[in-house]
């Protein structure tokens, strides 16, 4: 699986935004990779979603990943599906889906990094990274000394997750992130679009750092 | 796909439950079909719940469906899935299960059974019959009339379910059903295996009516 070489922004849906809207603004603003989310969606809805989301993808060279359902991804030809911790292992998903399609997987340590690199995974989400407000978070975040640490002993690209906003997605890239996922950094601005767009510059920069 | 010729119990797992105990005690009281459904819980649970019982069906010579997750059938090696009327489409679901495995849909009217069946499904669930409290029903309960009438036009097995106890097992038998679906009138009693056995004998007198 090819990934673009420049740094990836992961743009996640938001559940509480129409995901086919917001999809369109987050590719038009040059997400590379657009992850469909919503852990309280019926498989109908997912798969409607998916159904006009991939085009859109398509449109724009990026690659569409869907979260947890790997049923939804396989029936709908998406790029890939996204595991965390309590979805799908890995190596089962691999048998499903060959060895063509993506498989991410969410990873909070070290540990569970290699592990899912070990399994099969093609890129792994790693964090949070800062203080979030997006999802429940249990943990304290892991810092960017963890982010450079784990990035340096894998193989596969580790996208950093979590906290993720303008001010710090130069810092993230400098630290050896090969790209960044966020949901509100796009999703809570007035302009999705213009999120997007300034992210994907900021870790422009952060690769000449 | 080959059904049982006697009136089949397919139980559904009760999510307040272990699912694998709860498995074991209505296959042992004569389950024809076991139903995993949990609408919260996570893949990974619903992965490992489906390994357990998965081997319990074969040991019954019953038969394992997977509500909604289609990829958990998948995985698991599960004989099908159960899908509702928010699920996947059972024209989908049958591209990527194939031709052998089975694919059940719930249905709450004459119409939508029979939509079912032209879209390929091997069973519909149909209901719900009666008054039920197992789960949020918007609308009123069908009858057995509805459900006389269902069944004499479908070519393939009407799975009666919702509020069917071992009072009125025996009625929707002789109306033309092909077996029960049931959760609560074995999982709610203190005894599940001699719950489901009971509901097997008076199943098979509702034959003979």
């Amino acid at each position: 699986m090819m990934f673009p070489s420049r740094p990836m922004l992961c743009v996640i849906t938001d559940e509480e935004l129409p995901p086919v809207t917001f999809a369109r603004q987050a590719l038009w603003g040059g997400a590379t990779i657009l992850q469909l989310r919503n852990k309280t969606a019926s498989g109908r809805d997912l798969c409607r979603w998916s159904e006009a989301i991939l085009p859109l993808t398509r449109q724009h060279n990026a690659l569409f990943i869907v979260n947890d359902r790997l049923d939804i991804a396989l029936a709908t030809g998406a790029d890939g599906v996204h595991l965390g911790q309590d979805d799908l292992p890995a190596t089962v998903a691999r048998k499903l889906l060959g060895p063509d399609r993506i498989i991410g997987v969410s990873t909070g340590t070290r540990e569970e990094a290699l592990q899912a690199e070990k399994e099969g995974a093609d890129y792994v989400g790693f964090g949070h990274i800062f203080p979030t407000g997006s999802k429940d978070k249990p943990l304290p975040p892991v810092g960017t000394r963890a982010l450079q640490e784990t990035a340096s002993l894998l193989s596969i690209p580790l996208i950093a997750i979590g906290g993720i906003q303008l001010e710090n997605a130069r810092r993230v890239i400098s630290c050896g992130a090969s790209g960044i996922a966020v949901i509100s950094a796009v999703s809570r601005h007035p302009d999705p679009r213009i999120a997007a767009e300034a992210l994907v510059r900021e870790m422009a920069e952060g690769m000449l750092l």
